[in-house]
């Protein structure tokens, strides 16, 4: 059973496999195959009859040409090359002119559809727990509205939640959107409970920077008067960071004020591994307030790809920094209190995995 | 002797040296330089007084400059960085201001213009034999008309040998130009004859596809009657894949019919190894219809371009994935013959000139 | 104190680190932080509040990102991922939110700007030696003028110091500009003095060339008659070279003819390790006639700039050809002299360099 989930090279790699991340947004996922590496594995996807996902490992039995290259018939999967028939399963299910029952077949990874997401289970199929997906409140509910999008980083997905555990970071990368001063000046505190890590800010009493005095009209609420501001990161396992963001009018309990003074989103944030030194990157914003309005929906989703565009070059030269100088100790201050849990969470997920493979072998 | 063969890796390069092999066109050989990249030799041909063409190692022994930035003086090579002067037998004949005649050369390979064709013999220049060259009867015969080009592809030459050897892929690679639903159903059947591998396959009764339809209307035959389809790869050692194909009007004896009622042609593949993942793919047409018609031979070439460069794609993605993978076998099926026992002469010409060349130590 | 200066591979560098190098022109670096790498190591340039330059590993001690996408704030370097201050001596400065006193720092090397260029000495900073600095006295004197530019070229440095030492390739390299057929038939003779090594080429009683036809007529001097031409090439420690050129009108003494009959300038090279197969270019002419024309000047830089191109593809190319024969000897020819006794030179000051790190050690 181990073997599938063995890496291709004997280094360990720094991910887990038993658990569930976005391969894809649903809309990337139409009528032709989808190839997409996910943990180091070359996956091709594609949807069945019934329209439901399918993943299978993108190499074709036959020749090792890969499937992803091919075209949806019927809802199986023909090889472009020399049109071997890939059932859902990962069963051949024809090829012309040959006899396919004891054909090699190719791996079949769990797979589902939740929340406008592909997500992919990269360890053993059999192992594979939906009650393990991350929940989707936000994405079920009328009373929230969803927009996001997609990018390809070439870094660590480590990386990546550093950088979203602290939003430290916004007041130099992101200066001119949704930075300002006070943040890096409002102490942050981080907790461990349980299976999460939890990064608070709260800056009281602050003008609210553009993106929330937008959001304060938009629910008819004035736009020039003091908030209370609060950032509060959640990281979850295997790679997920949701950030709980809002305002409420100054003096109302923050975080804890009654809906009429207060306007909040969460930023959604599903990391997943390609390879060691890169990963994809699925990001969006759940919202609130003024859920009808699908022109704000499509402004925030641009606005969003601007700022996450300006940390990915900081992402990819600070990989490529590390990369020339593997040995180097990086410093943990508090504001790295939210990574640093979340890796410790991470190691301690992986060589749980390990362990238990061991047992099963 | 063996020195010179002698791979630059300690690792055995999957091709045989003591052959013919296609290194350029005689178009692409004008008054400058060219190089090319043969069997892992980094190689530049020019011609020589008389318009004959030399293959001389691409290095300059003064400093190291590859010799193809230079010119052509005279018919022999000078080095564009210092000008030393490299005669045709890879001697220095001259350099400003220096006595040459202690001086170290460069490594002259065989070569040879035939068939509108540049041929190299990779091994040892001494062990060159002329009667291997491919023969070329359509290339000297007025009965003939040939077109062809050239592709550089990223994947080891084999992986071109199997695609040319088995044509099932064209029903799905080429769906849209030569391909039609008929030949993945026609039985394949496979021979090796001496030192040749030979892969036929027959569909009689069909309708002619697109292009058939055109040869027979060329030669003044009905287009709207079912005919009589061949297609017979042969596969020459070291790399060469020649495949006859053509349409006779059905019922008169398929490829035994009287030349009145039946159009053919030979499509033409040299392929020539640079790397261990990539080749040089010399492609075209031999056609014994409409032979005096040019326009007809630019249209045929345009449509060879277009039709390759749709497995370019297929073999260079193919390329990945193995490389991906070196461990995974790969299947092995009766359409497949062709390839498979084209590889086995490949390598048994491989372990013979081993053998030799330890004999000669 | 031999660590900060051992290279990042176990593998020796083919520099000195104890020595000046130009890092960059003046002109590059102005209110942004400029990223390059030198003798294998990453650096950040920037200006402090008085505008001197200063040098610093370019790599933020918190979390790795480059201080060099970070922005300039009264003369220190403020990280652009979370706000850490990097002080001019490479102490941290401050940070949001955090005490700084026993942060890590990053490493300070020993700059300064002299004659319009960025120096920097690689070593450790507390070895650096004013007095070592390259003479610049055409750049301190009213009665040269000066422009240059700069390449960044994919090969060894030493392969730029080949070239420049030995002026053969002039004819074939820049044969439609500045080469002319007497530079090849004009014996060359080379001294090595101290630690300098001089190359020297007269050709007496030739047509000037038309660079020279228009300094000559620049200076108001006749460009129809014979001159005596000079080129003298001078290599420096650890990789400058400065060749001297000129003409006289011819019979009045040559290089030491008086300054009425003849006009000169100084071609400026300094090289500058990027890494073992790439460096940085920096090329320039420091001229004695028409110093006042600035128009003359840009005509010059212009005119370098595309001779020192067609240098850059044979150098790449060259580098590629040795990369793929490592072990292939080249040719010593009194041509060459020059450049074999400049690496002399270079191996010697490694060497010397290693004996007193151990003696520190």
């Amino acid at each position: 059973m181990p073997t599938p989930d063995t890496p291709q090279s004997g280094q360990l790699q720094p991910w887990s496999l038993h658990a569930w991340y976005v391969a894809a947004m649903s809309e990337e996922l139409g009528t032709t195959p989808l190839a997409r590496t996910i943990c180091g594995q070359r996956v091709v996807f594609f949807r069945d009859r019934n329209g439901h996902p399918v993943a299978l490992d993108d190499f074709c039995p036959h020749r090792g040409a890969p499937l992803s290259l091919g075209f949806v018939r019927d809802g199986e999967l023909v090889c472009g090359y020399h049109g071997l028939v890939m059932g859902c399963t990962g069963k051949v299910s024809g090829m012309p002119g040959q006899t396919v029952e004891k054909f090699a077949g190719a791996r079949r990874f769990a797979v589902v559809e939740r929340g406008s997401f592909i997500w992919i289970w990269p360890g053993s199929a059999e192992s594979a727990d939906l009650d393990q997906l991350h929940p989707l409140a936000w994405a079920d509910s009328p009373q929230w509205a969803y927009g996001g999008g997609y990018y390809h980083v070439a870094s660590d997905y480590r990386l990546m939640i550093d950088n979203l555990m602290d939003l430290t970071h916004e007041t130099y990368v992101h200066g001119s959107s949704i930075g300002q001063k006070e943040i890096d000046e409002a102490p942050v505190e981080t907790h461990v409970v349980g299976e999460r890590v939890i990064t608070r800010r709260f800056m009281n009493g602050v003008e609210a920077p553009p993106f929330w005095k937008m959001a304060l009209r938009g629910a008819g609420l004035p736009d020039d008067q003091p908030v209370d501001r609060w950032q509060i990161c959640h990281f979850h396992l295997p790679s997920h960071v949701m950030i709980e963001v809002g305002v409420a009018l100054a003096g109302h309990g923050g975080y804890d004020a009654p809906d009429e003074v207060r306007v909040y989103a969460t930023v959604v944030d599903f990391i997943t591994p390609e390879s060691a030194t890169s990963h994809h990157y699925f990001w969006g914003m759940a919202r609130r307030f003024a859920v009808g309005d699908a022109a704000l929906t499509d402004s925030i989703r641009e606005g969003q790809r601007r700022i996450f565009g300006e940390d990915l070059e900081m992402l990819e030269r600070q990989q490529q920094n590390l990369s020339s100088h593997p040995d180097r100790k990086l410093m943990k201050l508090n504001i790295d209190a939210g990574g640093v849990r979340s890796r410790l969470l991470i190691d301690r997920a992986i060589a749980r995995e390990r362990d238990t493979l061991h047992q099963m072998v």
